[in-house]
C-alpha cells in the first residue's frame, strides 16, 4: 500500500473539493505544538528527514485512486481529478535536533491548497511521533550527565518501524549505541548488545554461558549477571573476565533489583579482582528520572540502557500538536475556536543568545542578534539541500543543549521559555481576529 | 531491509553461539504480561496475526548475513552458521480478541533454540504494542455504551505504521469505522471523516464551505461547526442541512469546547430545526475518561471519536511484558532476579465461568467446565488454520466482554481478576527454583 493512502480519509475528501472548487492557490500550513507537555522543558524538532522523503516521493497513482474510491464509496472516475497530483511545493523547516518551544512552528508548508491539504497526516504522524521521542531522549542525556547511553527500546516501541524511529532519534540527541541491529544499519549508528536472560537459562549455569558466550563474541564482552543471584553472578563474571584476560570495552550489565546497591557492589567485587577497567551497564526500566537519581546518588554505572519508557516516551507519549492553515491565497487566516486560537501569517522564529526566542511574521526584519530557525528546505517539490545527517542534527542539538537555561534542562519539574511573540505578529492577530469574528457574525 | 534484522543485536549473537554450541533442542519461550498497569481492569489479546505472518515469512538471507555481520564488526562467514534459518516450530496462542490476565501466556514459541531466540524482538514489538492500544481502546467501548466510536488515531500514533495498527486493533474490539484511508482498505473497516478547521478557514465561510463539502460529497455529509464560533457554526450547518433536506447519516462534530453544553445546546437547535436524525458527533482529546463523564452526563451526543490518547494508549502506553524461556530440551526452566521470578513450564489457562481463570501445566487435566484459551495456531512452522479475521476476532471480545466481572469493567479504579495457578504448577516452580539455587549456589 502506497504512503499517498496513509492519510486520514478527510483529506481526500476536502482536497477533492478544493481542486472542484477550484481553490488551488498558494496555501500555508504551520506545525506546531500548542503546549509542551508536563515534564518537558523543551523538545527537539526531529523527523524533518523522513518527512522531506516522503514529500520527494508524494504522488497520487492510479492504485491510489482505487483505494480512495473504495473507502468513499464512489466511482474512481469521481476521483480523478486528483490523479498524478504531487507535491512541488515549498517546505520551511527548523532542521532537525534544534531545541524549540510551543507556539514555535517546526515546518511551514507552503503549496497549492489541494497539495497542502493531503500531507498533512502522514506529516503530523512523522513529526509528532519523532519530536515527542527526540525530547525524552534528550533529558536522558541530560540525567547520564556525559556517561554513554544506549537504545534497548525496539522490543517495547509501538511496533517494529517506531522503534527504528525511536533508535534514530535516540543516536540524534547523542546516545552511544543501539540494540536494534536494523536501525544501527539504516542509519549507521553503532549497534549494541550482550545476552538475555534466556541464554544463561539454557545453560543452566553462569559459567557455562559466559564461557560459550565468549567463544562465539571475540572481542569485548559483557556479562548478563542477574539471572539467579546477582552478588554471585557477578563473581561468575569476574572469574571468567580474569580467565579471558579482558580488555578495554569488557563489562557486566545488571537489569534488575536496587541497581545503586547492586552497581556498588559490583564495583567493589570487580575492583578487588582487579578488573578495574570493566564496566558497569544497567538496564531495567530506567528513564532519564531513573538514571538522575542513580546518577545524583553517585552509582558506580558506566553506561545506562534505557528502553520502553524511552522508546514509548511513557510519561509524555503525544504532543498538543496541529498542522494549521495560516494563510491562503495572500490572505492571513486563522482558527478562533476555545482555547485552540492560533496565530494568523508566515511565521520565523529568532533566536537569541540563551535560547530567547522571538516568533515573528516571515517577512519581518530579524531582531539583531538573532539567528533564524526555519530554513527553506523544500522548494518546488525538490531539497534545496542534500539530506541532512544524523551527526550534523547531533551537532545542532548539542550547541542549542549546552545554551538552555538551567530551569529548562531540570530533571524535575523543569519550566521552558516562553517565545517573544513580535508587536507586529500580535496585530496580525488582532486584526485577522476581529475581522473573522464581524464575519462569523455577519453570518458569512 | 528485511524483517529479519528489526531485532535486538544479541538474538543474533546468542542463536549464533546455539547454532556453534549445538543446543538445537526445542526451546519453549513463553509471553506474557507480569502486572497489568494502574488502570487497567483487563487485557485483551491483540498482534498474533501479524506475529503469525512474520514467522511464516521469516527466513535469514545472504542480505540479513550481510547486516549482521556489520552490526557485529565481523566477517561475514562467521554468521554463515545462520545462513538459511527459517522457523519451523510450534505455536500455542491465545486467539486475538480474546480477554487476558497478568500471568496469562498471550503465546507460546517451542522450536529449535536457535529459532525461537532469534524472533523475540519482533513478537514482543507486535504484541506487545497491539495488546497495549486494544486494551486501551476495548475501555472506550465500554465507556459509549453501546453508542459507535471512530479512530482517529493516525496523526498521533507512533509513526504510520502504529497508527495503522491502531486501527485495526480498534475495529477489533468493536470501533464502527476509522478515519485512516489505508488501514479502511486493507483490513475492511469502514473508513469515516468530515472536514478539518482548514476547510472552513479556506473559505472564510462556514456557509460557503458547507456548500462546497455537500457537492464534492454526495450522500451523507457532516459539517464541523466549531471552527469560529460553535452555536453559529450549528446554526449555519442546520440552515444548509435543512437546505439539503439532510437523509440518514448527516451529522455535526463538535471538536473542542465543554462538548457536555455544547452537544446539548446543538442538539436542541437542530431539534427546533426539524433535523432530529442529525447526529452530534463529538472528538477532541477524548479517551474512555471523556466518553464516560460525557455518557454518565446524558450528554446527547451520537458518535465518539477518539484518537490521540487512545491511539497512543496514554496514560499506560507500554506493558510490563516478556518473553521468558520456560522449557529447554525437556527440561523447566526459570529466572530467580528479584521481582522478575517466572514460572517454569509450558503452560495452559482454564477459563472457567466468569472469566475466572486457572494457569496449569500444559499437560494438566483441563479443570471441569472450562474452555483452554491457548490453541496450536502454528505447527513446523505453517498455520494450522486460515488466517484468523477481525470478525471472529470482535466475537471472541464481545463474548469475553459480556462475561467479565464488574470491577474489572470500571472505567475509574478497575480491578482485575487474578488468575489461579493450579497445584502442580505451583509445585514444579518449587522444585525448580530450589533445583536452580542449589546449582546457583553450587556455583556451577
Amino acid at each position: 500500500m502506497s504512503q499517498v493512502t496513509a492519510t486520514d480519509l478527510y483529506e481526500v475528501t476536502m482536497a477533492l473539493s478544493y481542486v472542484r472548487e477550484d481553490m488551488r492557490a498558494p496555501a500555508t500550513f504551520g506545525l506546531s505544538v500548542r503546549d509542551l507537555p508536563p515534564g518537558r522543558g523543551f523538545l527537539v524538532a526531529a523527523g524533518l528527514e523522513p518527512a522531506l522523503d516522503h514529500l520527494s516521493r508524494f504522488r497520487v497513482g492510479g492504485g491510489d485512486l482505487q483505494h480512495f474510491a473504495e473507502a468513499l464509496r464512489c466511482p474512481v472516475a469521481d476521483l480523478e481529478p486528483l490523479h498524478g497530483l504531487s507535491f512541488d511545493g515549498q517546505v520551511r523547516a527548523v532542521p532537525e535536533g534544534r531545541i524549540v518551544f510551543a507556539g514555535e512552528p517546526l515546518l511551514e508548508v507552503t503549496a497549492p491548497l489541494p497539495q497542502a491539504q493531503l500531507v498533512e497526516t502522514y506529516l503530523l504522524s512523522l513529526v509528532c511521533h519523532q519530536t515527542t521521542v527526540a525530547s525524552k531522549a534528550a533529558r536522558c542525556v541530560l540525567a547520564a550527565a556525559g556517561r554513554p547511553l544506549v537504545d534497548f527500546s525496539l522490543r517495547r516501541a509501538h511496533g517494529p518501524e517506531a522503534g527504528m524511529q525511536a533508535a534514530r532519534v535516540c543516536a540524534l540527541v547523542g546516545f552511544a549505541g543501539t540494540s536494534n541491529l536494523a536501525a544501527a544499519n539504516r542509519y549507521g549508528i553503532p549497534a549494541s548488545g550482550t545476552m538475555a536472560h534466556s541464554y544463561v537459562e539454557a545453560f543452566g549455569s553462569e559459567e557455562q554461558a559466559f564461557r560459550a558466550f565468549a567463544r562465539t563474541r571475540p572481542g569485548p564482552v559483557t556479562f548478563l549477571v542477574d539471572t539467579y543471584d546477582t552478588d554471585r553472578g557477578v563473581a561468575t563474571a569476574a572469574r571468567v573476565l580474569k580467565d579471558l584476560g579482558p580488555g578495554p570495552g569488557c563489562g557486566i550489565r545488571l537489569d534488575s533489583g536496587d541497581l545503586f546497591a547492586l552497581a556498588r557492589r559490583a564495583r567493589t567485587a570487580l575492583d578487588e579482582a582487579g578488573l578495574r577497567d570493566v564496566q558497569v551497564i544497567a538496564s531495567g526500566g530506567l528513564d532519564e528520572y531513573g538514571v538522575d537519581a542513580l546518577v545524583r546518588a553517585g552509582a558506580p554505572i558506566d553506561v545506562y540502557a534505557v528502553g520502553t519508557k524511552v522508546g514509548t516516551a511513557a510519561d509524555a507519549p503525544y504532543l498538543d500538536a496541529a498542522y494549521e492553515l495560516v494563510e491562503y491565497a495572500g490572505q492571513p487566516v486563522m482558527r478562533l475556536s476555545s482555547a485552540k486560537v492560533t496565530a494568523p501569517g508566515r511565521k520565523q522564529v529568532h533566536r537569541g543568545p540563551g535560547l530567547r526566542d522571538v516568533i515573528g511574521l516571515a517577512n519581518e526584519e530579524p531582531p539583531e542578534g538573532t539567528e533564524a530557525l526555519l530554513r527553506t528546505v523544500m522548494r518546488g517539490g525538490l531539497r534545496t539541500e542534500p539530506p541532512d545527517t544524523l551527526d550534523a542534527a547531533r551537532a545542532r542539538f548539542e550547541a542549542d543543549l549546552a545554551a538552555l537555561p538551567e530551569e529548562a534542562r531540570r530533571i524535575d519539574r523543569p519550566v521552558a521559555p516562553v517565545p517573544v511573540v513580535t508587536t507586529r505578529l500580535s496585530a496580525l492577530t488582532t486584526v485577522v481576529r476581529h475581522r473573522t469574528e464581524a464575519r462569523t457574525r455577519a453570518g458569512r
